[in-house]
């Protein structure tokens, strides 16, 4: 168990494992229409093909980059002082907010005036919270459907394109085999997109329009100017959230900040703060300072801990407050669990598993004990005025997902969804941005059902879906049986797959958690990608796959979304550095490798001046007698 | 990398890990028409529930078992003299095969006169080898056909049933709810089965037609009699295959026997040996005398060694020589890379990466250098002779499978399975029990063309793939690539999944990626079984989630497919014995529990002598002040 030691605000470092560039990429920027637009990627180099292959040059693939300036070597990174506020020019000159000059909150200002709390209170300038000017929408939606282009929407554009076009003119380019290349790396299967739209690239109007439709966010709060753009839709590249946070029995603020910069690392798009203990507010502050991803709270949690854990004790006003403290401090988005009505408690009755959402049982709790309609559902309308007041997005909780393969699909769960799909019409109206939360424990069969659902009654809004996971008996393993259901439903048409780590359903996860949570995820959300068809995404399979043949071992390793993984399983068996230029495996051995047969195959016809299948097709008795006469050994030495 | 020491069979042991019981469970027999068949199974003990949650009494849960005798404390485990013979009476009395003196093979005879061989050689009593009479047939198809039930086919239908019966008859008397616990605990979410007849009980009856029709098979090769019968089939429970194997570079026999008997521990359904190394003729002995599942092999890798690599000396003759080496020795089932035809080869020429598959390349080299026809397709028939003779399945190998997404579903790879689809039905004029294999790589939306086409084209013959994985860009986490895959062709029909492990395409497996590769296959092919709505399925699901929500930790543990591992993940946030009774967990830690909130209800509405669900619905204001006033604090002590 974890001893939660004192935390030190002065001492506090940043996690060096977080801050090491990834084997042979280095951090670019794309620079948009404007100087400040400055969209990262990381360009992952390569070796040429060996001569024996062909000795083509291989152009650096793009990948997406969550990592922020972590991984930038030009960066100076002091978690006490946070990142740099690269949205701050963009906020300001649309001129419709105002710096408070301090906390509006009550307990805002209540934290900040508590002296017991300088010890552990982020040590950076203070900063001064902004919200909308009177009377103004400040939400990306709002710019959207008033036909502006923000440069928010600009640099998702740039980033969904991850230099596609730029990859395949390199590929062209590359000596005498460049366009065989272009041809051969660029292919991709025809997908199966579920009535996703996906265009051959994406313009900064594709992005507006969508956000205008409902049909994308960009979670942007605008007091979390250190954000990096991103966009959640289904007709976008699938996006991954990752869980954090302490509670009662663990963790401390470091600990959290580590696990923030160890899961963007690895690829969270975004990540959630859903502590639970205590000094929540400074811990949240710590982490929003230094993300360069969204940001997501379940604000009914720390409302809980204000009225000590008594859910019948919680108010509006009190949930009020707490709303506009963490959109003051930058949370992006909230999960909102409005839809547990007090009607939907009793379709839970005959659960096998009740309501497993904490924020849809505390809920419940409240409509029992008061016999009245949730107040969230009730204040509905006043919680859009603050969303839209510092553009924070709504994730409409699904507090009565399943919480076991018996439960899925029933009548709770789905009364719970209709109401997420009413209240995303009033939100729309008020110009905010909402994404629904999905289930839960789902048989596969049941999975198709929760998206078409989805995507009528909500009209289409994002769909942010927990796994699913596919079967109740692997405690340990659950984010194996997730991802096989999130890969699913991202193939079927959801926006964000929130990560399930091994530790679900046993304990809070630690780093290694984080990460393996983060690698199912990232698999899931890249196979659903695959499956829908998404321009390019083949793109990175098809490198890989060429460096694999090629024996490329150090290109196939940083290629793949761990390398550091990959290099530690290869050199378990063959540990020499000389095994990484070898031209086979440790599967097979050096006496025979399957995958050196083709390139005998094709070696042989380019000796010929025949095309390879023609080498093949054509007169190939002769041929076979001179295929062994060369010396048919597969294995050349490395 | 590994040392290989010389292994001295004298000194020999059991795995200890491999002959723990698991936690809680107990080896039950299930008696058949006759004393000699005895089915295995596991029977999980559960605690009483909580008298909080109503005190019920929680019967055993049975569970499929495939770990043999050595899970079984009664049993004395000896790899040094192997498994008892418990087909040995069936074999006998069908009186259609005679003892040999010894190995009819020259290559078996040979490694049984070389005295160099004697330390490390299986020390058991030397097995006079079985065949069939002059003129037998001694598959299970061709009893099937006949229209006889061996004991192998009842002993597969009462394995595959798991007491589902007894178990609800159980609940169904357990104390006065025991009517609503069976349906509770016996509900199940309708299958989508695409075409698959799942009978609600399976007779023997049902298992003989489904073998004379070719749809299943039960791999028992009359020298294996130490095999506990199993089924492969789309109406069946889905399976799973571990390999195992040593290579020139890696893993002793000692290794390789221990590797087996983890692998059927955590549920490997057959097991295939992939030796390429040294030995293999003797690894191979150690490893099927103590092995209790099915065996397969690669004949041809076997063969390779014996030209030294050099695949285009390979003959017929020799091939010949080990296929009854190896069925004199008891292999269960070969897979046979007939569909590799010359004219298939130019059909890979323009590939990413080639062919792939070992056995497709060494077959490829060897069309190639002689430009002849593959001498396994040329020589099938006498192939099916062999086959026939000792009851070896054929598992026709996928030669040709896409070795990336880029290659899926390729002109070369249909092609092959169409051969095999016409292979197939030569096999069966033979009465030869027959499974296909499958991919490989194949990005979500072309898996179900893979199943369409095989059932098509195989006629239902049952299908067996690699996966598939479903993207390329994860290495060292293949076995979650795949898993995804795997889980979704298992849904659509595929009969056993042959797992993948993290060190796919890295490295060799190790005892650990072993379970790591088995427990996701196990989640996959769980996952399938449930989304076809296979009866009883469920079950295990329902009653772990019960166990779940009454906190009955070391239940939920034990119920899982892996108790060590969620009981030590478990105990790392909660270490004390206290903690696994406690009414919470550490993600919520003790103040506020979500799953707590239901049985508040269900114990309220208990109390007002009213069912749950009238109890929330009439009158509700009155007595949600009751609830307050009962002290709505969710937290009770352990």
């Amino acid at each position: 168990m974890n001893a939660n030691p004192q935390f030190i605000a002065a001492t506090a470092h940043v996690d060096e494992a977080a801050v090491q560039p990834l084997p042979n990429s280095r951090k670019v920027y794309v620079e948009g229409s404007r100087p400040d637009i400055r969209v990262p990627m990381r360009a992952i180099s390569q070796a040429d093909t060996p001569a024996s292959f062909g000795a083509e040059p291989n152009p650096p693939v793009y990948v997406y980059d969550c990592s922020g300036p972590y991984t930038d070597p030009e960066a100076q990174i002091d978690i006490r002082t946070g990142l740099a506020a690269l949205r701050a020019g963009w906020i300001e000159e649309r001129n419709d907010t105002d710096a408070l000059t301090g906390p509006s909150s009550e307990y805002g200002l209540e934290r900040l005036n508590d002296s017991a709390l300088t010890a552990m209170r982020f040590p950076g300038l203070v900063r001064q919270p902004r919200r909308a000017k009177a009377g103004k929408n400040v939400t990306q939606m709002h710019y959207a459907r008033q036909g502006i282009i923000t440069p928010e929407m600009e640099y998702v554009a740039i980033r969904e394109n991850l230099r596609r076009k730029e990859y395949i003119a390199a590929l062209k380019s590359a000596g005498p085999t460049g366009l065989k290349m272009a041809e051969l790396l660029g292919r991709q299967h025809r997908g199966q997109n579920y009535g996703a739209a996906l265009p051959e690239e994406i313009t900064p109007e594709f992005v507006r329009s969508e956000i205008a439709r409902g049909r994308a966010i960009i979670p942007a709060n605008i007091n979390h100017p250190e954000t990096e753009p991103m966009i959640i839709g289904r007709n976008f590249l699938v996006k991954i959230n990752a869980n954090i946070g302490n509670s009662a029995l663990g963790s401390s603020i470091q600990e959290e900040v580590e696990k923030m910069t160890w899961a963007i690392r690895w690829g969270g798009d975004t990540v959630m703060d859903l502590s639970t203990g205590k000094n929540i507010h400074e811990t949240r502050e710590w982490i929003i300072r230094n993300s360069p991803v969204p940001i997501g709270t379940v604000p009914i949690y720390q409302a809980l801990e204000k009225v000590d854990g008594k859910a019948e004790n919680l108010t509006w006003e009190m949930f009020r407050d707490t709303l506009i403290e963490q959109a003051e401090q930058g949370v992006d988005y909230f999960t909102i669990h409005a839809g547990v009505r007090l009607a939907h408690v009793p379709l839970t009755a005959k659960r096998m598993t009740g309501i497993v959402s904490r924020g849809g049982s505390i809920m419940a709790k409240w409509c029992l004990a008061h016999h009245k309609e949730s107040f969230l559902y009730t204040h509905f309308e006043d919680i859009c005025a603050i969303m839209k007041a510092y553009d924070v997005s709504f994730s409409l909780g699904d507090g009565l997902r399943p919480g076991s393969i018996y439960d899925a699909n029933d009548e709770a769960q789905l009364a719970e969804l209709k109401t997420l799909g009413e209240l995303t019409q009033i939100a729309w109206k008020h110009d905010c941005q909402v994404m629904i939360e999905g289930p839960g424990h789902v048989p596969m069969q049941l999975i198709k059902e929760n998206m078409d659902l989805q995507l009528a009654w909500c009209d289409e809004a994002p769909f942010y879906t927990l796994g699913p996971l596919t079967t109740d008996i692997a405690p340990g393993y659950d984010h194996i049986t997730s991802a096989i259901g999130a890969a699913q439903i991202g193939w079927y048409g959801t926006a964000m797959l929130c990560y399930v780590t091994p530790k679900e359903h046993l304990g809070l996860p630690d780093k290694d958690d984080v990460k393996d949570g983060i690698m199912a995820y990232k698999i899931a959300a890249h196979a659903a990608d695959l499956a829908k068809g998404h321009p390019g995404a083949q793109i990175r399979d098809n490198a890989l796959s060429k460096a694999r043949f090629e024996f490329r071992w150090e290109d196939q390793f940083n290629l793949g979304l761990d390398p550091d993984k990959a290099r530690e399983f290869h050199d378990e068996t063959l540990p020499k550095d000389s095994a990484k230029v070898a031209h086979f495996c440790s599967m097979c051995g050096p006496h025979f490798c399957s995958m050196k047969i083709t390139q005998d195959v094709r070696d042989y016809a380019a000796q010929q001046g025949l095309s390879e299948q023609d080498a093949l097709q054509k007169g190939m008795e002769v041929k076979a007698v001179e295929f062994v006469k060369q010396g048919a050994e597969i294995y050349r030495k490395a």
